[in-house]
């Protein structure tokens, strides 16, 4: 039986770059401890708080259909706090609750581009970018950005590829390079989306964990409301990725649209689910700082150690749950770095090259294991590169 | 700014026939008491052993990301369910876990239609399924079944689209009409699908609500196997709708394929709900046929009530949660007849044009109030109908 060409060719074929990542698993299945510092995935469980909430939503009879477009009370919470946080005037009608970032990034590349638009996106980039935007049959256009500029993307890269396409694709802060976007790298990106008429998607699923400088929503800056979709979750903000609870922040109009969508692709959030995300929500900063706290923690120890070496260069490390490490000066690829440490001393990192191909020669390392044990890591990979060095 | 053509074009356009659903639904925030029997939602809630399985598999830590194809337990799970109902042979590997029915009618398209593909489809049929097709960007191609036939579909009326065709939907025990395909009609569609190398998209969500016949799923017949999804969930069998909890079940290599897709449309239903759903399976049939019992004694209910008059004839309900009422001889359409009863007694019903033009001048009425409020109000719509007569 013949399948469809956009399924049967969505991972676009080659290496994936994460042979690292399987063979660690393998390593793990066979007995081996591993180290495993590769994926964005808090070392705490979703607080028992707000998972007795859900249960008490769901004990309380929220189990049957909601309302497709999420609950009042939820799309208006997430109005209120994408309000108060940016300044923008935003009301439920701006909001579609969705399962999950993922599912946000899919359904606002459905809504902005048609089969065979060009959508753009930036290298490196999150692993499942260019899989989504074929998915929607859109032709995926990548755009470097630079070591030598810590990844800030330059609008003079991304002007060339804008006047025949769609949409812009931006993550701050950054995965996989921990980079928090300036001001005038967001200005310089809104120009150019302005002039050539693009949408910009907008994933600031990390924006409770900035640590220098401040996270900006493109969607603020002047005349860019119009024109941004932005994608926010409860995954990484709440240590909820489990749950699936996202949302799309956009236009009304395009936001109709997507509700409409959703009809025909996921009918909706569990209601229990979205009680609980309203419960966590509404719980003030400390909750989000504390879930915040332990990466901030682990960076500083990170810089401790990094700053007694020199074999082994740190990515400014401004946000997210990730360092990158600029691993050049060992002569080595990201993908050789990382097989060898994992060889040599069982610690999983991933190469760069797992992100495109914009950041050769770097590993990424999450900060998702407890302090002891990732100060430890991060001194055996600095010796081991120094070694090489 | 411009919203992709296949977002702004996906419902169609026209008329969706849901004005007396919207009626009603306004004329109840308006204070009136409505008897609704429109929508497919149980009178009753999830019970609480599954709720608090799921608490349990929440509080001990099932809440980060669950594995995108579904949990191996509940893959077997579902697995052996479909093996045992069915006589196929079904592993783990035949099933990917999706947050919800429509999510997997979705995907299972995404899989089979290339952009430009048709897709069959029948009338009467569920709401979201034009839409649905059209969502995956394929050319959706209707085909009216009979009232004449009870909505059996003819072989020799699928045909004649068949050559030109990718795949057909179709939806047995049916909503709208409550009929159960035959023995005959599921190989007469099974001959058409392998003359003409159709996938079949086989949406069996209501398989544990028959109470005439017997459920057959065409996956099952010969040589079918390779060419058929099957979409199944937990919102009809377990009383979970809200709790977006479904799946396919088809070939191997398209399962591979579509758990790729999955990666980067929803990446994964919560595990917790994926445990409690697991649970709920595991109880046995006694919890299935619990919560079939009360549309049973409904439909017992109804021929009873309906024996009593001519003015309005009962397409064979043989399973599913509804009625489908033949109310031709008042000589009113059915919109007209659901409108003049709506405003006349505060009772609303779906009209048969809500689900395409095959129904017309039928109504369907949902079996989803307590029994002595549904008898009342069926006796007083058999009254209206005689009235008219």
């Amino acid at each position: 039986m013949q399948i469809s060409k956009r399924i049967s060719g969505l991972l676009g074929g080659g290496s994936d770059g994460w042979d690292v990542f399987n063979r660690a698993r393998d390593m793990i299945a066979q007995g081996t401890a591993v180290t495993e510092l590769t994926i964005g995935e808090h070392d705490i469980r979703t607080a028992a708080p707000i998972l007795q909430d859900m249960h008490r939503a769901a004990m309380a009879g929220h189990t049957g259909y909601a309302a497709v477009p999420g609950t009042t009370s939820l799309r208006d919470t997430v109005a209120a706090r994408v309000q108060k946080r940016t300044g923008v005037p935003t009301t439920r009608r701006n909001v579609l609750i969705t399962p999950g970032g993922q599912a946000a990034l899919f359904a606002a590349h459905m809504a902005t581009c048609d089969v065979g638009d060009t959508a753009l996106y930036l290298d490196p980039f999150y692993a499942t970018y260019p899989g989504t935007l074929r998915g929607v049959g859109a032709i995926p256009q990548v755009i470097r950005t630079r070591p030598e500029d810590a990844f800030q993307p330059r609008a003079s890269d991304i002007t060339p590829y804008a006047a025949s396409a769609t949409s812009l694709l931006v993550n701050s802060p950054n995965n996989p390079t921990g980079v928090v976007y300036s001001q005038a790298t967001l200005e310089g990106i809104a120009d150019v989306c302005k002039q050539h008429d693009l949408w910009l998607i907008s994933d600031e699923v990390y924006d409770t964990q900035v640590w220098e400088g401040e996270h900006i929503s493109p969607r603020a800056l002047p005349d860019m409301a119009e024109r941004t979709l932005v994608v926010g979750s409860m995954s990484k903000s709440h240590a909820m990725t489990g749950s699936r609870c996202g949302w799309i922040v956009g236009p009304e109009e395009i936001i109709t649209h997507l509700i409409n969508l959703a009809t025909h692709t996921t009918y909706g959030v569990p209601g229990y689910i979205q009680d609980a995300s309203e419960f966590a929500l509404t719980r003030g900063d400390a909750l989000e700082e504390e879930i915040a706290e332990p990466f901030r923690r682990r960076r500083a120890l990170a810089k401790q150690v990094l700053a007694q070496q020199n074999a082994v260069a740190l990515v400014p490390a401004q946000g997210a749950m990730y360092l990158m490490l600029d691993i050049r000066a060992t002569g080595r690829s990201g993908e050789e770095f990382a097989n060898d440490l994992l060889t040599a001393h069982h610690i999983a990192v991933m190469p760069g090259e797992s992100f495109g191909s914009a950041a050769a020669g770097h590993v990424r390392v999450a900060m998702t294991i407890e302090d002891a044990a990732f100060e430890a890591a991060l001194r055996t990979l600095c010796s081991f590169a120094e070694g090489l060095a």
